[in-house]
């Protein structure tokens, strides 16, 4: 029999230890064909940049070039390139640069056009289910915060299968979340539940569940872990323990009466998508050496039948081997279900990335700065960081840069950024005040990486958002377009 | 009989038109002694710092010099000066510049010392009835957003004559507080509420009132007014009223069930402390045109007893001449309190500074950032901007460098910049995260403003409180001090 806990750290397990053939009984094998149409589907438009543009950048601008060169672009894209950029090309050759930037942010939008509009991956479909399970578990709200880097960006709606709108997301480098932003967000959910009774009363005894997502590589810890703990897990799982203490701590002490979150420390395997669930200290803090691995208990519940394999699962979350403490009943049934999810993204790595990624470096098509973008949900699309000013993010968009240097700019590439605010489009002036938001980061960017910003080798694009509505992102200006067009 | 409303927006009437001698029946002249005893201790202390300097600069460096001239600060100016300077002098020459910087800020560390430990303003003793004769009124919580122009630094305890503690202030250039900023506070104190039931609770049918402070100059309209509205007073009012209806709509769109806001304009004469209390229009906003004018009233009530000129006072406000609405009940009762605060201010200016300011201009003395420096109270002291970064409030700042261009810099004197940061003492990691604030900031300032970091011209200071307890500042490093120590 296969211990579910006490695995150690350093654990270098795989996917290959998990059946090579059939599927694991509690696989939705339905979802896996959404999720991987989807990825495929949005990773190829992507993959077609750079040889549409090779192929125009190979044809001398003659008479024709210009139709053609749209024709070509709307043909193989989906979208057409700045006129300006092609008409000039016969004098000063084409801005390949620019051409790169526009394509990728293009692509970008189309991408988020296809998200708000089409709901590709059913996230409303799930939405209300997951929330009333997360509130009978004892939870009326959950937000996740993962590491920026770009392997995780797919940690909601892939690696825990969550719907993306019944949790909130606050990705940060090394998932160092802002505690006093963390605060305020738990004040602004707590009035909610006491203005308005959403998602609950507040005399339900419910908790405020704050997750912290880190992340090692089993094929190459030493390497290609998390940049920003020098690829040291231990350390990675311990700084995201403190944090969570850091920010209970928080709410405890500047509410009285009872004020507390619940938090939970969850480690990803980026190379598998296996995922480590913490189990609590005496503390009631995240325990280092303790957790359930669901990569274990998918080899050990693949034979069974469905309610079987579930069975057991509850009973190694409920008696973890070795016979620590086990979590509260609430957090039990949690766990139990982010097991079973990641049970259909361990076979789904297995069915269609060969049960290890091929890509376990970085590979992200562009960074994502400000606000969540609710529409990522790729892995090694995106290095994404939430930040409402660089004064302050200014470390998370620093690794971000350090990666697109090798990625992009070594090759000549420029590194391309999204910017996004949301705002409450029933609130007069925030739409403006998200624009300005926009406009004040980008020129703190070019500021900060002048060498960069002056050769072309960074791009912003300013996007906005409603967050009221189920609206499109609103593009806004960039420095494509010498600013602001909004 | 004077009309007390509808007086024409650029009203020229100075005090000189209230009268010269015998005090007004309703001024405290006990209060008005404190204040002058304070203001003239704490202006003192800093004028002392230039004849004192110039006394040791004008020393050659000899054998005896370093014992003489910290003799020399410690008898005049109360502290030491840093040994390296003095110990250099013979060598480099004494860095003047430095000098200046420590003294101002060893002076800014005094008084703010003397305000936290002996409550020279007796802010602690008046809090507790002003907020509960606030909560009588209708209100649970005072924001006040004055200018950040220092001629308005002592709009809260001289001109209003409000304890420091039972409102909150939150200045910024030209009034124009940020929203979002304003709905998290309002969201934490709506919380409190709820949670605790402090200081009422949320049943109880009170308002948060947030106030606006523009100005103008009466004897000098067209260049003395708001450096922020280019001296336009209709449009530093217009602006304030805008601002207001803004965050009023902001928390009405936000939350359902009623929520709403109080709101009100007020302008203050900057020569004179005269207010003028805006009245409602229809749709509940601030009307431009009309208002209650307290210079008026002091000259219409000045020969009645107290009770009779407090029955006017009231009459005046319930009725607005012109026939106008008048405010709803709470609000009579708030605006003739400030009317009769006014009215002692009033006093104080004409028996201390003979009816009107002789600065009519800038003459700060430093520039203050952060958060609220809760122990600055003076005019003309400190040009102060509420900013969380830089990235956000550089436009605050920008203002007050310019300010202190024509003040220092021009004449080879260094701006002083004193930083601040409050942390709850109660809430782990919170004073480093302060820290760590202050040291971002002023990275970010030295990097704004190069020309001068680089000359000695710009120097900071860097202070945190502990918001819970009655704490002093600590100061926790600073550009004189090569960074951070603390
Ligand atoms: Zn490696
Ligand atoms: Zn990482
Ligand atoms: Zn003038
Ligand atoms: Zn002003």
């Amino acid at each position: 029999p296969v211990s579910t806990t006490q695995v150690a750290p350093e654990f270098a397990g795989s996917l290959d230890g998990i059946g090579r053939t059939g599927t694991h009984p509690l696989t939705r094998l339905d979802e896996n064909q959404r999720l991987w149409a989807y990825e495929q589907r949005i990773k190829d438009a992507f993959a077609r940049i750079v040889p549409t543009l090779k192929s125009i950048a190979a044809r001398v601008p003659d008479a024709g070039f210009e139709d053609w060169a749209q024709a070509e672009a709307r043909r193989t894209l989906g979208f057409e390139l700045p006129e300006s950029l092609l008409a000039d090309a016969w004098v000063a050759g084409l801005d390949r640069r620019a051409l790169f930037a526009h394509a990728t942010f293009e692509t970008v939008r189309a991408m988020s056009d296809d998200y708000f509009t089409t709901d590709p991956l059913d996230d409303r479909g799930q939405s209300d289910e997951f929330r009333r399970f997360l509130l009978d578990c004892g939870f009326h709200a959950m937000n996740v915060t993962p590491c920026s880097d770009g392997r995780l960006a797919h940690a909601i709606r892939y690696v825990l299968r969550l719907p993306m709108g019944a949790v909130q997301r606050r990705a940060n480098a090394g998932a160092l979340f802002d505690v006093e932003e963390a605060l305020g967000r738990w004040s602004a959910v707590e009035l909610g539940r006491f203005r308005e009774g959403v998602p609950n009363t507040a005399d339900a005894p419910t908790r405020y569940l704050k997750v912290v997502v880190y992340h090692y590589s089993s094929r190459d810890p030493e390497h290609h872990g998390c940049a920003a703990h020098g690829s040291d897990t231990r350390q990675a799982a311990a700084a995201g323990r403190e944090r969570l203490r850091a920010f209970r701590e928080a709410v405890e002490n500047s509410y009285c009466c009872g004020a507390s979150i619940e938090g939970l420390l969850i480690g990803i395997d980026t190379d598998t998508d296996r995922l480590r669930l913490h189990l609590p200290d005496a503390r009631g803090d995240a325990d280092l050496d303790r957790f359930v691995d669901a990569g274990a208990l998918h080899r050990e519940t693949a034979r069974l039948d469905p309610e079987a394999a579930r069975a057991l699962i509850r009973e190694r979350v409920a008696n973890p081997s070795g016979g620590g403490l086990a979590p509260a009943p609430g957090m039990q049934r949690l766990i139990a279900r982010l097991i079973e999810h990641n049970i259909s993204q361990l076979d789904y790595v297995r069915d269609y990335h060969n049960g290890h990624y091929t890509d376990i470096g970085h590979e992200e098509r562009f960074i994502g700065v400000g606000m969540d973008f609710a529409e990522i949900h790729l892995r090694n699309l995106t290095y994404f960081s939430f930040l409402r000013t660089l004064e302050e993010g200014a470390c998370n968009l620093d690794v971000g840069i350090k990666i697109f240097k090798q990625l992009n700019v070594e090759h000549g590439l420029p590194v391309p950024i999204v910017l996004r605010f949301e705002y409450s489009g029933q609130v007069p002036g925030a739409r403006e005040r998200a624009i300005e938001r926009c406009e004040r980061l980008a020129e703190a960017i070019a500021q900060r990486y002048p060498d960069l910003a002056e050769h072309g080798l960074l791009h912003t694009y300013w996007t906005v958002r409603d967050s009221q509505g189920n609206g499109r992102l609103e593009p806004v200006g960039g420095s494509l377009l010498g600013g602001r067009t909004a």
